[in-house]
């Protein structure tokens, strides 16, 4: 496996990779991996040639008041678990490598960020889109991969690529939960252990949530009494809405989702499910 | 030379042109070709094995009370003349085809686009970053030509291309002018005979500008009195700003540019210059 730090590089090993008619598959991640991200790296590799994870935390996705210095970071065990996944090259930049000067250009990502974590991260999905582009085109990826656990991020995504054309197609990956039900995550450390014997109830609110409107009444009011008195935490949302438009009026599939603030951590979690199906 | 209009024939040309390890020049216009689009053509044979003309008059660029609609189109004449000077591909979609949904996501020029015609023409820089993300995405090209008449456009451009990692590069093309100076646009058609005879003033005004400012004066003034003078247009800016970055601290090249409002047409002209070279 490749570590490979700096955009010359990476261009270098993409020129190459597709001159030898190679495909790439791409696992963008933070790092900090977990079997959620590793799960990725599997479909990754079951589909392309090559698999590059880059593993960056992404100052432009955090707010002034965010996590972003104290998010957890852990190189040398990324390296570890992604080598032993199969990932043929990391690429892990410095900030001043991905960002070598101030851009005055700048994406917005409009509406289907004005709801869910949007509505409370302001700014942060414009910064999730610059990243991606720059990983988009860096590494000129045939396939993308990412996590349904950031299921409002994937949706824009999504977006993204279909409305401005990207040669590339993104993937999406399941939800990967520990066995109590959990949503693996990064920021899961962050949690004391009275904290992480209630997280689970995010997950149970959401089935009871989507058990509630499958029978024709309102989900909201009652998922927010069981959470409230199953938790510490404070809730940050609970919506619902049409997936992927994230619009009020449902199509097709609908997502439940729900932001939660403990103390040291934010954990967010939804369920996507078609209700003509159910 | 093929000619297309969707942008599944065009992917599937790229894919084929790729893997036969061909390289791709772009040349984005609107059409109504004239000798400056033409060089663009020239020069892209030169570098890439396959050149690819887009002509597309990009709804997104023009503001509301802008010429849209009355942009001149001569769809049979342009691929008579794309033809002779050897390009391999038009690609000339429908705004259907390339705008098939109001995309959320916008992109905007920011700093760069507040001076010189992106101060007169709010929106347009940003319409114009739309259009090539699109064409440069569609077309993977690995060259795309811009004229420098079109100087701030090309500036922002250039930026756009280094901050976002586009895998490729932008090539400027030279103004081509008359024998009488004026610099070829698709909107001199617009002019009256009148205007015609006026309008190699601008081209005469900028070198005025240039001698004045190397002599250690301020241009603008005796710019303006000039083309009161000589022409009937009403003048939209004069401005002298560093190139690329269009910023008002002259580093390295100048640009002095100018915009003259006649009746049915808005003409644009400048001239880059180092100052210490000269």
């Amino acid at each position: 496996m490749l570590i490979l730090q700096t955009v010359i590089e990476l261009k270098e090993w993409v020129r190459d990779t597709k001159k030898a008619g190679k495909t790439i598959g791409l696992v963008p991640t933070m790092g900090f991996l977990h079997e959620g991200h590793l799960s990725l790296v599997e479909k990754a590799k079951a589909e392309n040639d090559k698999v590059v994870m880059s593993i960056f935390v992404n100052p432009a996705q955090f707010g002034p008041n965010e996590d972003f210095d104290r998010y957890p970071r852990d190189l040398k065990r990324d390296q570890e678990l992604a080598k032993r996944a199969g990932t043929d090259v990391i690429f892990a930049p410095r900030v001043d490598e991905m960002y070598p000067r101030e851009s005055q250009i700048q994406l917005f990502a409009g509406a289907q960020a004005d709801v869910l974590c949007g509505a409370k991260r302001p700014g942060h999905f414009d910064g999730v889109l610059k990243v991606v582009t720059k990983l988009f085109h860096l590494t000129e990826a045939d396939l993308a991969y990412f996590g349904q656990k950031d299921a409002q991020q994937l949706a824009i995504i999504e977006s993204f690529v279909t409305d401005f054309n990207f040669p590339m197609a993104i993937r999406r990956g399941e939800t990967v939960r520990e066995k109590d039900g959990l949503a693996k995550s990064s920021r899961n450390v962050y949690l004391s252990d009275a904290e992480r014997n209630e997280a689970p109830h995010l997950r149970k609110a959401l089935e009871m949530g989507k058990a509630t409107f499958l029978k024709g009444q309102d989900p909201i009011e009652s998922m927010t009494a069981y959470l409230t008195e199953h938790t510490s935490g404070k809730i940050d949302y609970i919506e619902l809405l049409d997936y992927p438009t994230l619009t009020t009026t449902i199509q097709q599939d609908a997502i439940l989702a729900l932001a939660v603030q403990f103390e040291k951590a934010r954990l967010i979690d939804n369920i996507i499910f078609n209700p003509k199906e159910n």
